[in-house]
């Protein structure tokens, strides 16, 4: 499996819009087995994505979905930029669907 | 919801024995939605773990039932120490269960 945990800024006051793109944006991916949208309690700005994959392959395509690539068009103005970014292998738990 | 992401250091080769203890003290756990273990892939010793409750009561009532304290006696011997550690508020996506 293939993981990712990546922290994003959302310009001043548009958290909540880019929080809501993101949400519609998770429909249909082949290969995702869990990816959680998160607001942090210490960061006004700042929205946690924690995400699985079957493999690495899958996530890279998954990128070129026609809903994905419309909501990252409409994402990216809300954007201000990225703060950490890790790269994980999961090996199992609950909620990998 | 309640989240957390959390980096565990193992002991120098005990990683893969801590990961299997992790795993198996994940079963009946009341409210948590998701709890993912993975292997960092730049880090021979750390271990990426992700959590989403229903709320953090659960979370912390969690640490008190039975399984769970066996499995952290188990693992405490195997730990080094802990890396990051960041509390989310999850709203929604794939794989809460």
């Amino acid at each position: 499996m293939y993981g990712l945990i990546g922290k994003m800024i959302a310009k001043p006051g548009q958290r909540d819009a880019l929080v809501a793109i993101l949400l519609e944006g998770t429909g249909e991916m082949p290969g995702c087995l869990s990816y959680i949208i998160a607001t942090d309690p210490t960061d006004a700005n700042a929205i946690w994505i924690t995400e699985v994959w079957d493999t690495q392959d899958q996530h890279d395509r998954s990128l070129q979905l026609p809903a994905v690539q419309a909501a990252i068009a409409r994402a990216r103005p809300l954007i201000e930029g990225f703060g950490e970014r890790f790269v994980t292998e999961p090996v199992g738990g609950v909620g990998l669907s």
